[in-house]
């Protein structure tokens, strides 16, 4: 009960990132992406597991077996997965749950466990173990939101090293939203987005900005019953995208030493994200001058002339609305051709286009790390 | 699936405020107590829970029963609970699952789910609901340790709205701990640690300080398997409380404007962490000058003169050494006889004790949610 010594593992394996400081599973196998997963269910006549897997075949399903001798615990190892991170619950005999020795990450509107199957330790950088790199902070920040219904939202705010020891100098601002059925916390911890921007700017590769992760949805009021709105995009009038414009952007302006115009304010997202961030960034060319969309939602019919109510030819032809740099992204493993095309499409319209596609990811974090990692040094630069 | 409209709530119910923002259960009846938990769970024969009673005749097992019409949904209404933070995991057929509607708290090394029975608006003071009350923001750090077997540390760090905005004013320094089984973000979380400062920074009761909250346990590494040490207590010469002295505060010292002596330098804990503060605290008065004990655990053997070999005697005596205030506190349906005895002792020797027992609350944040709301405005006042 208090913290003995941990399971001995299968030689190769170790606890993933995610596991319970005093537990040794889930394990992964860091050099051949095997995972072994436990779960201790005396009742249960049949658990099982679905997971992606490296070969690029899917997703497959697992039965979980019971360990003998021990008592009501069951256990797999599955084929090699595709790297990074991936949310799961098990299912006991038709019931879904959650694993209790992981971290617990919200997603699909749900807290689901999660694990790490790691990348190498220098292609993937994103780990905790960059002693010669200065760190920023993320500051869990909250703010009155009147569009929200009169409820204090809560925002993490990535600040570089540097900003603790320069009182004097003002930043840019990149505002980051996570996808559907995530939150604030998306990008603070499932994305590593403190480790990713700690190394490229210590490495020279992007310039110290401020990162804003707030909540892609209407959060809840516990006093009064659910905040207002909701559904799947929240956009428009009384919609988050208006609270990030009317009431997220100027507390963020007032509280940190920002460079408050639209040349040093860039928006990006992930899937839905992305889809807020196209929606907001056009329709608000005067306060947005870069645009980022990781395995996004497109609002494009037709031409990109006509497309966003014409607003991508004001950011070609508008010296000033320009869009200095839209960058597209998607994972290799999810159906690339859709976002390449527009992506095209938009280049040779003229606009300042950059492609980008993650080798072997799916619709997953380690597809949104990568493409935070290849966009982040084009910000602000060159205006 | 992409958030529709909440199920509607039988009248006086509203969702816990611990409840993902688009679901409805768990609800609770604010003026009652009462709290009306659901879990979707097909395949069940028997799905219970425990919950601690509000008239004191401590934990009732509850059976959840199907509800008509709606495809293998489970539901019970409790008895009036215990008012505040409760974790919770429902057991069905015999396995220990969470609910994955409900936010996930480290507790018991596990996560776990929680829940919020709240106090008044007026008396709790913790919620989100303060317009007009200036915002500190808690800070997500990482710090480098060679004791933890040469890893980054994540520990939080609250700093008062003023800091901002002061950035030549320095401030004290607070050390405060979680307990047994949870983590550094049991006191940003469950705790609610921004919440009650703000109020009582902003009321004038406490003076603005710097508040870090760490992990109590030693960290994993994930690459070389488990962290090293471990056990109950972690103290002593290679466990936790050697890296808060050798490498946490020089941290914070270099990176935050702290008053870096020991006059402005406290430290507290609850339960575990009581029992780490007063260990740490007593080996180190050139250090620390202020300490918490919420509901925690005691070192003590024998008379106060010679506890903690002889450090409260000259806690007492050597003015270079003085402790400027003991705060002891435990909540009224835990045992509190034992610290009430210690604090008598210990006032009747001459040390400046104060005691605080929690109305009708158990060894569970609520007690400690109040016992910092008592404890800080005692804090770095008269030196």
């Amino acid at each position: 009960m208090f913290g003995g010594a941990p399971a001995r593992l299968p030689e190769g394996f170790v606890p993933s990132e995610t596991t319970i400081f005093c537990e040794s599973y889930p394990a992964v196998n860091p050099e051949t992406g095997e995972v072994i997963y436990r779960l201790t269910a005396p009742g249960a006549q049949d658990v099982t597991i679905s997971q992606g897997l490296r070969d690029g075949s899917g997703d497959k399903l697992y039965h979980l077996q019971k360990v003998e001798g021990a008592n009501g615990v069951w256990e797999v190892k599955t084929d090699p997965l595709v790297v990074g991170f991936h949310y799961y619950s098990f299912r006991v005999d038709g019931n879904v749950v959650s694993d209790q020795k992981t971290g617990a990450y919200f997603g699909s509107n749900a807290m689901q466990s999660g694990i790490e199957v790691p990348e190498s330790k220098e292609e993937g950088a994103y780990h905790h173990f960059n002693k010669d790199v200065p760190h920023g902070q993320v500051r869990r920040c909250q703010y009155w939101s009147e569009i929200n219904g009169g409820i204090e939202r809560i925002c993490n705010v990535y600040t570089p090293a540097e900003y603790e020891t320069n009182p004097e100098k003002r930043y840019p601002v990149l505002l980051l939203m996570h996808g559907w059925g995530e939150d604030e916390n998306g990008w603070m911890i499932q994305g590593r987005t403190a480790n990713i921007m700690d190394n490229l700017i210590a490495a020279g590769k992007a310039v110290p900005m401020i990162i804003v992760m707030d909540c892609g949805d209407m959060k809840a009021n516990s006093y009064v019953g659910r905040g207002v709105g909701g559904g799947m995009m929240n956009m428009g009038p009384g919609g988050v995208t208006d609270i990030f414009v009317k009431e997220l952007i100027p507390f963020i302006d007032k509280t940190f030493r920002t460079i408050p115009d639209r040349d040093h304010r860039a928006m990006a997202g992930l899937s839905r994200g992305g889809g807020q961030t196209w929606s907001t960034v056009t329709a608000n060319l005067d306060k947005f001058g870069w645009l980022g969309s990781f395995s996004g939602l497109f609002g494009m019919n037709g031409a990109v002339e006509s497309a966003y109510n014409g607003a991508l030819k004001t950011a070609k032809e508008d010296p000033s609305k320009k869009l200095h740099a839209i960058f597209i992204s998607h994972g290799e493993a999810e159906n690339a051709d859709g976002p390449r095309n527009i992506a095209n499409q938009m280049k040779e319209y003229g606009l300042p286009v950059t492609f980008y596609m993650s080798p072997g990811t799916a619709h997953e974090w380690l597809t949104w790390r990568r493409s935070l990692r290849e966009f982040a040094p084009l910000l602000f630069k060159g205006i």
